[in-house]
């Protein structure tokens, strides 16, 4: 299973009074590990959209192990969990350099819709291109 | 010249490691002031932007004078200061009731577009009842 | 199980270009519901804090199942679903007037800590007046 | 003046439903922008506020001159405009390879404060370095 790895930074506005990033911001990197996953598979997320394809988030699961300080650099490792037509499963590992354990774990699950929300299936070229990817 | 208030509390997401609500929040909180002025007019911005009528921000100035805590209530006063044809600019205060100076002060600046982003006129409907506002 | 009921309204800044609010969002929505959780069991979570007791989230779930618009009001309704010494899980569901089935369900779940992050016991007042309210 | 130079692209979290990105993630991208300059100058606004010196924002200005979208790279181009004792102004460029005429402009201003919020001076080791970066 290869997965696509982009390296972040915490930002201020990320850190809340406890001093540490707060919780939801996972949420957001793990979509920054999503597009460039697509990058990493030869095409972009915004190009998915242009075709009328989207990919809404119906599940998120995301398990924190360590907290992340204000401008402390990680890394998001997001690879493809499952691939199915009308289905997609990504998982994500949030890494750091100064530790042995992930900092987070998690999952997003999404179906393929199109313009109006109905559910469609992924074309072939897209689904090919991830396929390779894995 | 008439203001619209709405009632706010500091959410935890809100804050960063000073302790303090984060200073971008105040934009979003001016949106929320809009948003509750165009209500308190007889319209929904959402309802404009069926309509096809969009308003863009242009500019924006805040001033930050008093910190504001986790889970402290405030006001944002939203009050129209300069309505044209194609520009709108709107005024906040910013104000708990535990103290005599407001807690912030801003301006948004606006232009009237179409769905395409070109700009265009604002109806004379929403125009009058902005209007009847002030 | 009695559940604290809290209603909200999606910002514009919540949304994205998909046209409706943001998955990352339904997050700090939860938190939301707790800070009101709290107040209606009797105290502030501000206060719990003071008292150098944190509830940092060790882990979230969310399932997606009805989309939310701009300025579309709907109510976050949280309970507990277990309360140990040293950990607590709520849950929560977002739901709105018209429609059957809920927006949005999830869970969170929490340990107690000190202000330096060490785990520890959630005093008994604070316990019982959770306790009360389930 | 020298500018130290930061490059990012729109998150998807960060768009509204206009398809743009919201204003308010402007003023995010200025702090980044911020935190690469204090990196340029060499020391880190973390080891800063870890000598208990604070730099809150107290006012800020922005002009939005054309729209970002999804997954688009843009550079924040961050430079000092005043530096006094207890005060210090950044000034901030916001462009695209792909445009003559910049996305947005800006300016931030700040106090010196300690751990308490108390104006203070900012120790000539940090000034000398911003100097220098002039």
């Amino acid at each position: 299973m290869k997965a696509a790895a982009v390296n972040l930074r915490v930002r201020y506005a990320e850190t809340d009074q406890m001093g540490v990033a707060y919780h939801s911001n996972y949420l957001v990197w793990f979509e920054v590990g999503r597009t460039n996953f697509c990058r990493s598979c030869g095409f972009t997320y915004a190009e998915l959209e242009e075709q009328g394809i989207y990919l809404p988030v119906v599940e998120v699961h995301c398990r924190y192990r360590r907290p992340l300080r204000y401008d402390q650099e990680f890394r998001v490792l997001t690879h493809i969990r499952e691939l199915r037509k009308r289905f997609i499963s990504f998982g994500y590992v949030i890494e750091t350099d100064d530790g042995d354990t992930p900092v987070a774990e998690g999952e997003t699950r999404h179906v393929v819709t199109d313009r109006e929300g109905r559910t469609t299936v992924l074309p072939s070229e897209y689904r090919d291109r991830m396929l390779n990817h894995m």
